[in-house]
């Protein structure tokens, strides 16, 4: 069965971020920040609590130490210090979690440190080390190079997860179209269903209609606005 | 038998502070700081994987969210934002514990937090709702109030660790003799090992020698410089 | 002639606060942050422009280092931390003033810092030492202890401005209720406007119906939401 | 005549870093930290009061929003960032200044944001994009590409300073041996000191004994021990 993803607890003091109370009903998993690029302590504790109360999975979404950037900015960061940034916010949040009698079950990093664990072999490395430690599983985009990185995994005895973009391009090769090209986010609702009848029967069509086999563990979905809801509630009954 | 603690894991990035590697053969338990006050993921890992290898115990060291102020400024946090602040921190640090296979043994709040728990009943028990929440005893001050901390403590099912200090007056009601006035602290390193021969004993006599008993279970010792670093091991011998 | 000035400039890296397009061209004053409690280096360069743009008289509205409280907690800093915390943050400011070519008029300072000034002469006078190094003049709240803020402003050579909240009641004694009792905040949009009308005339009642004569210089409005805004265009239309 | 810069105001609230007070009377540029990778505003007061009673330069040393990694982990701003963080910071240190009757001659960036600047024409535009609107000119590595520096500087109308290293070795193509290789840097004082000598009459020799004729505005110094100190005090007469 797919389920269904979503970056939650994005707020921070006094600066509020999303629509958590709107989107936990309908989805299964939910990445919650953990303080460095977005989340902190109060809000950990209440999207923790949320999570539970809708029995939906929680994940560490650790990030770079760049809140003025959300988390959005790479920095070059070495192995050793993106392993223990993720075991510190993992940490961080395993305790709201021990105080609301729940745990972590997955790790998915958040923004640029996503795109450099898919980009950079050795941060992909520093995060299932992190992982290794914590002996939770990591989630990643799935893609053509998913046996690749199922090996490093098993070096490091981490499971990982497979995640798609119902709302993005897929190149021929079987990668996310670059959000620099036009064609790279699809917005059309309807579009967005098909996809994710596709993804239900193990396959993506590619930009050029080329079929792709892609493993598809989870769908991530989006929720900063009203219409996102919508969708979200869409996929929700397709599934 | 009384067992020494010491502040320890504060340095920072790129800053250095403390001693940590001379001091920790010389204590029983170490109080490491968290990242809000100082500390950072790179120090914790260090600071753990030290402290397990010297046979020392571990406890959280949580601060206010003030790097700059080095937790040393009091903040009008509330209850609820104080318990979440030493839930994230103590959650960051077990982390690290568990990596290096080994547990957090108790909570001391660190600089204003613990100045604040001693002077402010309502930030001692969120303290006491963090400690609670995560199974740990709290580290206080010992004093004449001890009974009525036992009490409030109790209420929670919290186990209190008493520490004294051996370098610090303390007045006939059993309090220590504020830093404003001059006889505050005393560094004399005869006077100190005395004064920890009384503390072996069960009691104190106060700045106008007026005897005190007060439950000892640690001694604070402090390790910024080498002369602090003779006064340990002196304290350590005397033991 | 009486002026409004607002808080503005709130928003940080990804976070978006208030309706700051909306609201500046209602205003005369934009009390404007600057990174410490809210605010950063692109939502500065961009509120500067858009008063100046709108003819708005630009303030520094600095805070205590503390994002995470949004500024509104107090911090136990000593003067000499306060005098140059604001100079740090007025001067931040004033290079995007010059970049734009327009300069900096007056100092706000923010939430708790405000509060701390008002309720703390040892606060006040290091906010005065600040803005005498920088030669602006200070805002401050209108109340019957403006004779004794006055003097003391004086043997700093600082200009005092003072404002007054329209939405909010007065006690007897000439001070604002305080947020802790039933009355303290208005919300009726009519009554509001009649209170403008009073500062017009140089009064305004208090809680008991008692005419309280106070200096008014400037009325705080807010700008977090519709209603706030449609206040503000109806204050604007009385003045 | 060539003239010693040296990075300082480094320290930052309890932390201290650097030998500020004995390395001020040695140099003649003082690089000053602006609170986002180091320096705060009780340090920044300080160092500028040093620097002017030494009859030293003040030069802004913006970074990188990274305290934690030094600004020395380069992280991908925009050219919109990255000119707002230097204005921001420059104008934070330009108050200062005011405070204290003096004011900033130079920017020159620290760290990553300096290398980036070097390797990045995005990077060097968006510096001097800032150095325009502050009027200030820019400090930048002297190398074989000077006259290419030179002319983008031209385009923003920035006057550039250009600086050299004593115990740094140079390729053969004019470019500072990269840190990986083992002969990046020189510790011979000697060695140090025939070169400063070199750099005096207009030149330098790379690592394979190649005359490299190179601009020389300043050279260079750190100051983080005594056996640095011993260095500049060395170079000081030689110059």
């Amino acid at each position: 069965m797919i389920k269904l993803n979503a970056d939650l607890g994005e707020s921070f003091g006094h600066y509020r971020l999303g629509m958590d109370e709107e989107i936990m009903p309908l989805i299964d998993m939910a990445n919650i920040a953990c303080g460095f690029h977005a989340g902190d302590p109060i809000i950990m504790d209440k999207t923790v609590l949320l999570a539970k109360n809708s029995g939906v999975e929680i994940g560490a979404h650790p990030g770079y130490p760049d809140l003025l950037g959300f988390g959005r900015r790479s920095m070059k960061c070495s192995a050793m210090e993106i392993e223990n940034y993720i075991i510190y916010q993992a940490g961080a949040l395993d305790a709201f979690c021990k105080k609301h009698k729940t745990d972590i079950k997955y790790i998915k990093p958040h923004g640029a440190l996503y795109n450099d664990m898919m980009g950079d072999a050795e941060v992909f490395r520093a995060v299932l080390n992190a992982a290794a430690g914590l002996n939770l599983p990591v989630m990643i985009l799935s893609s053509s190079k998913n046996e690749e990185y199922e090996k490093i995994a098993h070096e490091f005895g981490v499971k990982l997860i497979y995640e798609v973009f119902a709302d993005r391009n897929y190149t021929d090769e079987g990668f996310l179209v670059p959000r620099t090209r036009e064609n790279a986010v699809i917005s059309d609702k309807n579009e967005i269903l098909e996809r994710v009848l596709m993804f239900k029967e193990g396959y993506i069509l590619s930009e050029n209609k080329k079929v792709l086999n892609l493993k598809v563990d989870t769908i991530c979905v989006h929720g900063d606005n009203e219409k996102a809801l919508e969708i979200i509630k869409a996929v929700r009954e397709v599934l």
